[in-house]
């Protein structure tokens, strides 16, 4: 069954190039509005106690959770490339943002909302440039693996962080231990009251999540129906338990309740552009533009490539920034694409992103007439969405996998968690990227080396460790793995040298090149240390199976001049032409083989 | 003409493996001693001025130079691996043993010979450290080209430094322009006396390495006389010019001398280990301590190599940083194995460390009965004798050569020569080594990927744009010239989507895998979701020529079952396997090649 496959991607020319809104804009029909409109409100309902809850995981007054919603998603559905993508603040970059201020609030004489602007714009900032720079590509310097275990370490410290709000107390900390010490410190003060109402929203919202749908459609209601009935849960959640306050004045019983919100569309805000509070939080910013920018991408890409839609990531950076500067203009934080309510979103039939337009729209609606109904809600609500919301993000089957796969990753993906989780997320990501990229740098340099014999009957050739090959006692033909480059260019002279010392039946070497994609300067100087070492030593060096890209290039030096063999087309070329000037291979020849092979495997 | 191979490396045990002194001692004879005696004469007489000149250079009084020439060189001849390198007082660590410590004399309350015993130590110990964990492979990770911009820009800065001493004024600076505008500034005060000394000995120093040889072997002087008078040009110009000024009284006409060097053995020092000095010249003895190493391990390298010896880098280490501890204790400063003084010693016949250990007798006697003959000896002539020693250093071959080789390694040389001239050594150097790693990351970031066809008449597949191959209409066969990892993951599978998309006729995909030598975590995802996207587009994806390795550890997954097609042994099996399954290959295919190439080279 052929699907329709994958539209190509064409490079659109001048404004339209970046302001893909004018693409889609062309075609918008009114059936296409009608299918944006009914998903951005089941969208704007999950919203409005989700922005609230993750401002108050950033530290900021509950307002600023709606006004970051309103004017960012909008500037991204004008920039951005996703169809489904809905921007908005999220959990991890809420919590990279409550540790980034927290910062420099201690030492700086900063307000702490006020740096929060700063943080947006500097971030948005530096997503535009990246994006004008066409450095899309960054984002696949972080491993899938390193990601996914940074998302989950972030998971389990922002339930953490949340616990306090359950239990009615006040802790603070940005890793682990000091969240859990802060915690048992203040245990005593936790409020019965509070724990009672944070445990049962918290209990059933999971309900909502796992039980009620099935149990709607059991009971005959139609599948949207269902959907939307689960996706209004929260909701729900909020207004009983505020009405609860409200009725029973429990708030004068110390539960905490969200309090006094502006009835107003998002306030025109100035960030605090001072070049010292620039300074300090330049580092934070960058790391949350990535961290945000990669979240993103991969949610844009995912359900992008359900409906055979392409993403262009270069764009995609601009799209984020512009949201970013939009949330610092307008009384918000850091915003990026979100998993979650993107998906919700997508599944609801967004189309376009006018879908996210309209999102704004409801959620300005909510900002100027619905505040006051929130005034009773209990923070302790807001915390068990956020549990939920997060939890659903914790998934320990990355390091499962790496770990069956490849120790490699695992180690990466086990060092991000553990120092997200124990030094906090600045740390615990950076650290997760370098050690990958490290431990990328330190594998080429120690190249995969294969003797490499005739496979029978065929012009093939494999490790003779591995496959019983042909091989002649006057040829050593090497199969390299790896470019050669400065890091790895004196392992291969060792690992030569090493081999053929006591093979006195030894004339000619081969180097396969297949493997070989570049050979910089200082590995062409290292072939010609080989060249003449072994030429002192009467064995000729010969090329087999150079690739074009790096035969053009050694071509513009003198080395090939001075080879004392040849370079062949093939390594089958190479291994007829030497092992003729020698008697004909014979059955003895595998004989030989095996035991030869026998013998390195031993080594 | 065979020439005797290069002994193996057998890995000694116990202490013998991390004191090879014990290995060449147990066959010590007589004729060797006499040979080693012979070297030691001959670096004694040429170390005394040198060794006394470094000191200059590093901003230290003279009798360091001579110190931390006799104690480190002891050590070295222990615990070292090379049978000729020669440990000192090196020009370019000089010169980052100067900027370092100016940086922390600047700033913090501390003595410039205590911060220099304190930088050594500091060394030493990271050195050791270093070897204790085997880590001699980072030498590996600075690219040839990248050290010799390095050597060659920071010869020029020595140069630039040492010109003040020969114009007999006080120049101040750690990049060409500080140095040149201090020179400029302070022209006025140049001293002609000390300029008339100063240029006659450079001319004369010149000569000499030039020169002089020639004229005594054409004088009928047996070659080993004549290379001894040329060793011993410098001292020559050290006792001409010191009995010019003693005699004329030319200190009093404004020449600058040494001055007053007590007569002793070196002293026993111990060095400042406060914490807050030690942070500060941390960063400065790491860099010093990897340039060293570099510097000293590659002449090890080459001399070895000469005489078919084997150097082990970790034990080269724990060599270079025992000589470092003892400069610290005993009033140097940091050092490393120096190429002019390695060579010199060699060519002289040096057989074994020995040669070091009498050079340091040599020196030992130097310091405690020489030193007052060189009271008057003009800081002039010692300037010459560096700038003589430092020039030879400056090649700027390799920007030559890197141009028409390789653009990328001639960025990263021609970045490390203007930062280190512009902004100084440690940034300099710094940058070329981060650089050299970025552009390589990048490189393997967007990997090559060639699509191949049959070379007719053969079992060998080539890139249909460089060759006349076979292809089928209905065969994709794409070689994957690079690793595949979490940076080059995504940019394969929209190579691979592109490629695709508006080709009916596809049936099959094969990815010949021949150069992939790992396929980690993310990567594998990636090979997932494209198998999943061309499955739903009817197409199957097929692996050939797996690496052994790589398939080890793909079979630890469950990719292989859902993958769509099959992994064969080599892309011939694979385009035999899945041709057969449409009307045969006939000439007609050549020319569809073709004009497939054509339009691919097109786009």
């Amino acid at each position: 069954m052929n699907t329709p496959p994958v539209p190509r991607k064409k490079k659109s020319q001048g404004l339209a190039r970046y302001v893909p809104a004018l693409g889609w804009l062309r075609t918008y029909s009114g059936e296409t509005a009608t299918n944006d409109l009914i998903a951005a409100v089941i969208v704007t309902i999950m919203l409005i106690p989700q922005s609230l809850a993750y401002a108050l995981l950033a530290g900021l007054p509950p307002e600023a959770g709606l006004y970051a919603s309103i004017v960012p998603i909008m500037l991204y559905s004008v920039f951005g490339t996703s169809r489904a993508l809905a921007v908005g603040p999220v959990a991890v970059v809420s919590l990279m943002t409550a540790a980034a201020i927290n910062n420099v609030t201690a030492t700086m004489d900063v307000g702490y909302a006020a740096a929060a602007l700063t943080l947006a714009g500097l971030s948005g900032a530096i997503l535009v440039v990246m994006g004008l720079l066409r450095m899309g590509f960054v984002a696949n310097f972080l491993s899938h693996p390193v990601i996914s275990g940074f998302i989950t370490a972030s998971g389990l410290l922002i339930a953490a962080s949340q616990l306090s709000h359950i239990l009615g107390i006040s802790a603070e900390g940005h890793t682990l231990v000091e969240l859990l010490l802060s915690l048992a410190t203040h245990l005593t003060d936790a409020n019965p009251v509070t724990i009672a109402i944070g445990v049962t929203a918290t209990a059933f919202l999971f309900w909502v999540r796992s039980g009620l749908k099935p149990l709607l459609l059991r009971l005959g209601l139609p599948k949207r129906g269902a959907d939307f009935a689960t996706k209004a849960g929260p909701v729900l959640a909020v207004v009983v338990t505020a009405l609860l306050v409200w009725g029973l004045r429990l708030d004068e019983g110390g539960v905490r309740i969200v309090g006094a919100v502006p009835q107003s569309l998002p306030p025109f805000t100035m960030p605090d552009l001072s070049t010292d509070l620039i300074a300090a939080l330049f580092m934070p910013a960058l790391l949350i533009s990535i961290i945000g920018f990669v979240e993103s991408i991969s949610v844009a890409q995912t359900l992008a490539a359900k409906k055979r839609q392409r993403i262009d990531p270069d764009q995609e950076l601009i799209g984020l920034g512009a949201a970013n500067l939009g949330a610092s203009l307008t009384g918000g934080f850091p915003v990026t694409g979100g998993f979650s309510r993107s998906v919700v979103n997508f599944d609801a039939g967004a189309e376009t992103p006018a879908a996210g337009a309209f999102t704004a729209v409801g959620l300005a609606i909510a900002a100027m007439f619905l505040t006051p109904l929130i005034y009773f809600l209990p923070k302790a609500t807001l915390a068990a969405t956020i549990i939920v919301a997060v939890l659903s993000l914790v998934d320990f089957t990355t390091l499962r996998n790496s770990w069956t796969y490849s120790k490699r990753d695992f180690g990466a993906v086990a060092a991000t968690m553990l120092l997200t989780l124990l030094l906090g997320v600045e740390i615990g990501v950076t650290a997760g990227v370098l050690l990958s990229i490290l431990l990328f740098l330190y594998d080429t340099a120690r190249p995969h080396v294969a003797e490499v014999g005739l496979v029978r009957g065929t012009e093939h050739f494999r490790n003779i460790h591995r496959h019983r090959v042909l091989t002649d006692p006057s040829i050593l033909s090497l199969r390299i793995d790896q470019s050669l480059y400065f890091a790895n260019a004196r392992f291969l002279e060792d690992y030569i040298y090493d081999r053929v010392i006591d093979d006195k039946a030894l004339k000619h070497v081969v180097l396969m090149c297949s493997a070989v994609n570049e050979i910089d300067l200082s590995a062409l100087e290292t072939l010609e240390a080989i060249n003449e070492r072994l030429k002192e030593m009467g064995i000729t060096l010969s090329l087999s199976e150079v690739k074009g890209p790096v035969m053009d290039r050694l071509e513009r030096d003198d080395f090939l001049q001075h080879l004392t063999g040849a370079v062949f087309l093939s390594q089958f070329d190479a291994f007829e032409t030497l092992a003729s000037e020698v008697p004909g291979l014979s059955e003895g020849e595998t004989g030989k083989t095996l035991t030869r092979a026998a013998r390195f495997a031993g080594a």
